[in-house]
């Protein structure tokens, strides 16, 4: 069966911003598959795998990019399914160019765009679970169980100063 | 029933901007409520909102907010359901605050958030729809009728010195 | 007896910020409360922490947060006690989202809101002294003996040439 | 009997903004004096304001001032009363030079900022009566009256579709 | 024969700003065809034109954007053909989301950016020409008569003080 | 011969951005002369390159420099060939400042821009080389080739887990 | 007798803010003459003006410009005079570019940058006068009856709610 | 005798990038005295130093600071010698915070603002000289020889690709 979360990114290098998304869905029980998909460098590859994405069994596109970060809104500019976009820190701007260049899409085309970097991208791949929980009661349920454990972790160490 | 989607919004001011999101819900037939709930004038009645939100049938909000705008991330607090950003433009810094204060959420509570203004406003209306047509055909078709529509409006004036 | 002081934080990993907060209220002779409360993680703790920290004797609140921080002005929404905002050096944008998201708060909820960083929390503790001392001279005379040796350190030292 | 608060501001076309903070302290009957004082057209009449305020019987200072803002600084320097900074927005970039140069302030003079123009001078108005507050019970009950009605203002009006 | 340039735009509403490199283009004899190519809204037909474009005879391509502007460096990302980019200016933000999405190109598929606006795209016009230019000399002298008019009207009057 | 491309930058510390740019026409089998010459520092030298590089048989400049980055757009003024400007990543401000001293020029003399930094430096090279290749098909097949070997290795490496 | 004061724009649209600089030396009593001279559109121009403004008798250069505002930094790279250089607001950026364009100078090239706009005009008159009076204290006596009127106006208003 | 340049900075942190300023004045053979002058922890050096420099025989401040950097500023409220500011390095904003502090005074108090960092204290030096250069001739010649100098370390090494 296909995995309902389709992670791509513009570059091997942005995995390590990109597996926070996949660590959190591996946490809340969601398959996904992860493929590197350059707007830039593979724009036909882009366009195949958003055409294509829905009739293979996707559900939830999690795009991420930096600097001049097209992928995303490309991306949902030929697919019906939800597009999440993260915008991955980028080396002189720190990620500003990329969260613009995610998130000022015009009336029409919608990303969903998360937080830049690390935070962001595990944000994804939470929002991404949300989204499929609003017809799965049982990965709603997870992810309760999620937002309760991380809720307890703070409650546990309600004090600064101490060790952990 | 229950609408399927709450437009929520911190003030009555940002109804000019926000009614696209419900314009754009309209268009796909897709049943909201809107309501103001200020995160910082009515506090408790943001978080009952968010609480009872999924027990009342509503699968995602959308939430618009200016300025220090928390109530997107704060919903998001209070609910495991998908919620949606929307940076209303600000008097004095045009909506970059309203964008920062949304986006930057840290890793654990997700909120997607769109471009600043109007056409944010309406990209919410229509990701929230993707995300209810993540489980809903009928809604789909009608999700991909409007993009070709958009589609064939832009193609049927290839030439912008043409008067409309 | 219940400290004036409130120093509430988002993350455990605020602390070698907030810290300078607490450390100035040492030097100054004021007493304090720490605890970690996180806006979205905990917001039912934030809430209760808010609404009972008058009853329990608190004077004064200092929120600390980075990225998209709403911690001071939700606990502000909660409250009639001044709240002060720190805003937490964030990891892509240094902070200048964490500024924003605490000073940028609508008419009616008010939060003073320092510098970035390890001076705002310093800061934030002066100032919440200066707020005890105008109903406490015994603390008002600490606090100018704390700026004439502050104003002496510099005078003491007027050549930045010489080692220290 | 002198006022508690005083309001000061760089130049005449200030009070536009800062007469919302004047209209605050009016609504939870707070007294206070109004004065153009200019950091940099009268230091001497700053330096004195600032250093005989505590003497004269005011409490709290708000400042009001746009682009390179020095004002809330400057009069921090050289008192131990709170002082509250709002930034003016100004005419090239729109506050956010006087918001910095407010709020940045180094380790050890604290000035409390507010959002930048009508709002910020509102909230400027509100703190200084919360600090005040913190000795002043009658007041303290003036101000949760003023929350209060302003949480109604807005439950009584939930759909933002109406006119009001 | 077909025009050497050609100018797309994401929108009819680019207009305004994007004949001002026509006019360029119309002073310096070059000619050229215009049309509205919508990245998000027409992708395949972005990519269609770009393919296609120099089988058909174009050498230079002007694509004019604003907010996530994608379509500069999509038109790029299919064709070799020499790309120049001009931000148009957005509602929110003025243009700057709009220059960095279009300037910050990753290694590897390059478009040469221009201003914000009407001076960008008169500027993306002339750079055109240059381009042609460079194995054209009746342009190129075109282009200096152009060049040396300016100037000549910048000397004849010096006096900024006298009436046009 | 002369080389038909001319890069120069405002200093030598320039230079390991620059390369970049280099390294890409080595690729591309374009020659080109390289040099130092400082809009502040050596005015005269830059007036006489520029003058001059058209009747040495240059035919683009590349010109890179980092904050308040003139070097380009003198250049510009001063010669109707294509001039392509790199902004270099400056000590404090990243390259913002960069960026906008290169980009933002007036109407009727034209810098085509690219990204900040590396990136920047090697589109530099490949849009010179694209500019040439308007009259030279070799070199446009030189430059196909490229860009194929570029798209056939992002998608040998479809998987950003694996190790190259 | 040359005047002792240069003003130069790089466009007959500067004067309007320009001339704040011209009425302040009016009022002062220093004498100055007014060109357009455009870095880009007249170089050549700029760099004779530059080059002989010293023999000319000129002592101090203002010079006023906006978007990649070169003109008082390529002023500055031919003359030993020292050179002042406004920043003028600009159409998309509100002048922020203008700004870095003229202060982010490297190191052995200086440019005193005013404020942007009128302000910054006005100011650079000013701080011209000041240069002058350092050998000439007729001209300071007049500057230091200029400051103290300035300081005068102040204090006889000193309520911000009367009318003029 | 008295130094003709003053160099003050906020803080002995100050120093390494202030120390640049010194080092340009040791170059040119200007004298100068420095000394830590805290705007807001000494403001009543401040104004003492101000108020007394000119009648001690100083002729130019140098006035270097970070973050809300008042000290430039303030010193030219209270005197009538040519003011010019530094702006240093901020730890969190990187000096934007300091530079609009310093560049954005009002109009009728005027700062030299010269760039962020150690190439703004290497030109505040240059530009006090070329100063004080208007009524000395030697001062000029020296000035001229450094400028020349440095054009032929330019010009000395063309090709960035060599070893120094």
């Amino acid at each position: 069966m296909t995995a309902p979360v389709g992670i791509i990114m513009g570059s091997k290098s942005d995995w390590p911003t990109m597996q926070h998304a996949a660590d959190m869905l591996d946490t809340l029980g969601v398959t996904y598959e992860v493929k590197v998909v350059s707007a830039h460098r593979t724009p036909d590859l882009l366009f195949d795998y958003a055409k294509s994405a829905q009739g293979r069994g996707i559900k939830v596109i999690i795009a991420g990019a930096g600097g001049a970060a097209h992928l995303p809104g490309m991306a949902a500019s030929q697919t019906s399914l939800p597009v999440l976009g993260v915008p991955v820190k980028s080396r002189a701007l720190n990620g500003i160019d990329s969260l613009l260049s995610i998130a000022q899409m015009p009336g029409g085309v919608a990303v969903g765009t998360l937080a830049i970097g690390d935070a962001g991208a595990k944000n994804a791949g939470l929002l991404a679970a949300q989204i499929l929980a609003t017809s799965d009661n049982e990965l709603l349920a997870r992810i309760d169980a999620f937002r309760n454990q991380q809720t307890e972790t703070v409650l546990a160490q309600p004090d600064p100063r101490n060790a952990d």
